[in-house]
């Protein structure tokens, strides 16, 4: 590890919670140099939905690897490009009754949201951006400005103009936030941009995720959710969803929204879209708002990822028949019950269990213990990310491919590292 | 192709000049669903220096993935990413005496330098930036900033403050060039800055390319590059190379502002750095400043990009000797003969030859028959990119690794489509 | 009148609400050309607290001129400066036990608001600034920022940056007022600004009217501006009250805050400090921030006017005894029971009557009428200004010194105006 | 003077160098509390063209004000504003064939650049202006960021954008002088404009002094201010003049930049304008762009400075015939002939003379000699002001009124006063 120690950027974070050299990896396993076995309730940050080395990816990938595959292509077309949205529009889009188009860019969920913001500024010609208190979207300059963390905020080194931070609107209030979300701020935040003597202008567009992930787990209400598309609407702005980490099955549906009669103008997704860890990024945008775009007005060297059009569409064949959403269902129930568990075991700590199907968390609120509990499951052979204000939220996004007792044996691994945490403390 | 057309948003770009769906792709030849063999002289944007499906590479990456390689790690510690660094190390730093950090970012060029951006307002306290006429380093809002060409800023949708831009110094002005590039400019502009009344606070960097690719292939004189960076130093400004899209071999050398004493205190790679077409990023940093960055500040979902360190490494095998680099500056020179031939038969329509190693481009000096040149090349079966203010620039960036008699044929090519074109004008 | 018409620019406003051309004025009569006299509750926009040609002033700077004092002085020591600043601290400062220190600008409220936000800036070294729906502060860029009107706001060409508008504390909430104003809100602020992922970076000031004229005659609660205070503390931040329009003695006390326990750590202060119509501006600092000025370093031609200074030695000469503040008192009593009496009559339209001393207004509720109110006041002979958003509010600001029958005729005026505005509708 | 210290803030300045209490004025003679006598060379910063308590002003206005005349009425119609618009445009504007329309606003120079900031920019559309180094412009924050000294720039505490400072023109360059002024730098930077890949956005305007005062007494040559003028209207910004410092007589002409041929779109006028020390701002404005106003949408509260428009109307009568302008060019001419005797005497120190009519100056081309200067003068009974990059310069500008032998007197107390602080040196 002194090869790291000595020559990479101090920048370096999740390798500090994890300090080992991890080399193999497979479904929900992933095991280091000492041969010690993993458990991963982390998917790569939400990418690999599909397990590591998804055994049907493998064999995709590597028939086209070595049928020499167009493996980089910019946006001149190909088969495998065209195959992924074929598929995309017969699995997802047309079910839904949609005719959004899709947008490749730079594969990064930063570089997807920048071009939203570009395309709502440029059909609305406004500025400003609605985002939310805890949303993350991203580390570029637009993007990092809607990123509500201050963390994040302060490495900007330039004023983040142009985008106003407002109330959220959980389904289940956060334990003790006193931010005003809710149905009454959405609506004075309507009766304040409605007045003409606010301060406040009409805005480019409202950038909203359906459940914030690294913000906490927050889960928006349906009606919050439909109100925030209706202002956006009478106030002439884009309603864009961030489905970046929630989508692509997360949840219990391939978008985290679906169900509430939600026709978002934008929706933004990346990591799980290719479900391999190889990197893609694509905005669905209504083709009257993609009009506005012309040839080239946002590129990117590396938006033709072939590889990940490969292994993405085989991702999307998941979502034909509803087995593998289904089993979603059923484990998120699995997660939850047991986070509930903890919470009562510990009731005098006030834990709070938040999520929707495969992305479920238990919030400490305490990141001191959040931390030696993430230390603990580390040591125990678990892996977990913190999230939320102060990193005091665990939160729990396995592959939602992960067989029954990895689910199990993980969920045990992380009721000891409470337990020891919570002892220790 | 109607899929494309009914489905992919309108931004889409190169596949509108090539009109047709590609299929396979091996070195210097890419081929399409017609069986229409094409020679590549673009390289992917400058992508895939060692051919499309790298033999050595396309063995590596197939057998890490059979063998459960890790694929994507966010910035945990992987044996791939060891082996990169190692290398790295080895084959580039530790021969030029440099203790740069390695930092890795979400994995495009964008990405890279909207961290050296951060960096550098980081390490001054300062927020503007000086960057320069034609100079092109990305789309998300902090590299847009620093991005000259009109259109892509007018897709920006807000202003695009805290960067100055200032006359850049081409070793060979370009013809009928009137915006003062050179040494006088840059004179003036160290007086500007010393001058308590300009109205010009020093910088935190300035950011240059030693070779500006997009821009129309403007080669930067040594004197002048050494200029910026004595300038940079004095006023206690950083001075970034994006070495993106000229460095990783293209030029000759490993960097394309080797061999000129310069030791700039950020360089941005990309492209070529994987070089098989899977993305990956990351900034050199001198260890001075990169002990400004705290964990996590800048962080990206796919930083983690192991294929990439797997084809990498062995990208970087070809530098450990001097053949690789041999050949390119051996078929750049026939690159350049065979442009100085053209340039030769139609002296009267002024064309200009520039270019350094394997980037040589023929300034056609007229976008609207560049575009014909192109269109024509496309017919003929070879691909090239047009480039510079107007698209009047014909760029050539061939694999490093093509054959002699793809290079022949190509430029063969190349002749036939200008001399069709001139005729049709 | 041909003359404006043909010379002066279409930005002229008033004149045409008020299409005579005035000759003389007394006290709280004006007189035009043709020899109509009005009724003035206007007052200059609330610089003429003392009555138009108030005859002690008149001859203090008649004297004063006729001595060859000196005129103008930039920020020179001349006597006539002197004696209003021993005059200022003597009766203003001393009794409420304040050290602030005297910071006099370019004569205008704009300028007053520009230096406190410079200086709020410096102190903290935070850009962002909060101000209020429907403030006014100025229509120089840093305070047009502040100013929420979107009509001004949208003259200015440029972003309105580092400035975040949240709702006000109104004692009495405006009638159908949906925008959240009062504590709620200023709590969930407080809330916003405490959680490091909220986006809200904490801001270099808070800058409030403790009550908003121009806005709509809007008293704040003391409780409110009370926790503004506590809540800028808190955070660090200064708590600026600009008193343009609201101080000098309008509201029954020098400052419009007088009595609430409040210590600003600026006051901006203007209009009716000089009272004669010569202008002046002066910010109130306390010496501690005051202290981060450099000589100089915001400065202004017409900073030293010592006429203003004359006249405003005498109007503070005013505030040595309580007998001008008790008629404020009574008169303003007079007005509010004379507009109640007329929300009274009306009780179906749901006028609403708000103010404080001799700033009485009638919220008519509609902008429309309210012109209408305004455009007969004038045919009768009464000078009044709408404000508020759309204009639907009728303000009351006669001279402080309006004598009672001139009072009662004037309130009889606009009775008489409303009656026949109501009739016509 | 305790009083001053005590209480008044930090920010003062002239006091410290003139440290003593004035107390009466006339014409070209300023006296203090000793009963002192100073020679003014300094006339407010330019505003007492017409000496300091000029008989005729004095007694109109005493006469306005014993007779009850309006002193403040915003932007409603008087008999003094249109007597004042009568004269100057019978006596300015149709003598030179000009429809432009005159515009009042907040009483101060900075607000006369506001409002033409936010003119050009509404009617181009766009944000941003070019301004020159060592331009002054003002301290509110939209003309702060035209402002090219760094001591008021930094004072600003939010970052200054949307301007670009470029070299300026002088008819002699300055010595040592490296900006790069002149035709060539005028040149690229239209080349660079019509580049469109140059990152340069066309402007909304062009912002300029003819006569650079506060930046060092900087002369603009004829050629170079036409050719800004022709590079405005090429590329459809707007052509603006800052004369506000060296207009109203003060050159030799009523506009500084008269007899060039030139027509700007808009001409900011202020101190000089009223001429008796009471403040006015005025924008003469090219009623094509007028029109882009709507009603009030640039305020102010004091733009309707009554006693302003009585004495700015005595002082235009100056204008009506040759008289004072010639004796301008006659005393301009005696000014500049000492300053040349100064510099031939000190030929070894490289003294420079610039200026034209009245306004002359001496660059001692060393701040500090250049402040024992200013302070030698004030012991010797002179008051002279130094401006320039750290106050290098001596710039001397009487009223135009002083007597000759005070013009004589003041020029032998210069001369003694560098020849001390040659000699301390």
């Amino acid at each position: 590890m002194e090869v790291f120690g000595r020559w990479e950027s101090e920048i370096r974070g999740y390798c500090r919670a994890y300090p080992t050299v991890f080399v193999s990896s497979s479904n929900a396993r992933q095991g280091d140099e000492q041969g010690k076995s993993f458990i991963d309730f982390f998917a790569g940050a939400g990418v690999l939905n599909f397990g590591h080395n998804n055994p049907r990816m493998k064999a995709a990938i590597v028939e086209y690897i070595q049928q020499d595959g167009i493996t980089h292509s910019l946006d001149m077309y190909t088969q495998a490009k065209r195959a992924f949205i074929e598929t995309f529009v017969e699995v997802i889009l047309q079910p839904r009754g949609w005719d959004h188009r899709l947008q490749f860019m730079g594969p990064t969920g930063t570089n997807a949201v920048e071009a939203a913001l570009k395309l709502a500024r440029r059909v609305t010609g406004r500025p400003n951006v609605v985002a939310f208190h805890k949303g993350f979207h991203g580390m570029t300059l637009g993007s990092l400005a809607l990123t509500a963390n201050s963390y994040f905020r302060g490495a900007a080194g330039v004023p983040l103009n142009h985008v106003m931070h407002v109330p959220f609107g959980c389904e289940t209030p956060c334990a003790d936030c006193q931010l005003g979300c809710g149905m009454d701020s959405l609506n004075a935040l309507r009766a304040r941009f409605q007045d003409s003597s606010s301060g406040l202008a009409p805005p480019a567009a409202f950038v909203v995720e359906a459940i914030q992930a690294e913000g906490g787990v927050n889960v928006a209400s349906e009606v919050w959710l439909q109100g925030v598309q209706q202002l956006a609407s009478d106030l002439g702005a884009l309603f864009i969803i961030d489905d970046i980490q929630a989508g692509c099955g997360r949840t219990g549906n391939y978008f985290s929204f679906d169900g509430m009669g939600l026709a978002p103008d934008i929706v933004c997704l990346a990591k799980g879209l290719g479900g391999f860890g190889t990197p893609i990024a694509m905005n669905l945008v209504k083709p009257e708002h993609d009009a506005h775009w012309s040839p080239g007005e946002h590129t990117g060297t590396f938006r033709g990822q072939n590889l990940s059009f490969v292994a993405g569409r085989i991702g999307l064949e998941y979502f034909r028949d509803g087995e593998l959403l289904t089993a979603v269902r059923r484990k998120g129930g699995v997660l939850r019950e047991a986070l509930q568990g903890l919470a009562s075991r510990y009731r005098r700590l006030g834990f709070q269990v938040r999520g929707k199907g495969m992305m479920q968390a238990i919030d400490l609120r305490d990141g001191a213990l959040a931390k030696r509990v993430a230390g603990n499951c580390f040591k125990l052979g678990l892996i977990i990310g913190p999230c939320g204000t102060g990193g005091k939220v665990i939160k729990l996004i396995p592959p939602l491919t992960i067989p029954d007792d990895d689910l199990q044996a993980g969920l045990e691994l992380l009721a000891r590292a409470i337990d020891q945490a919570v002892e220790a403390a």
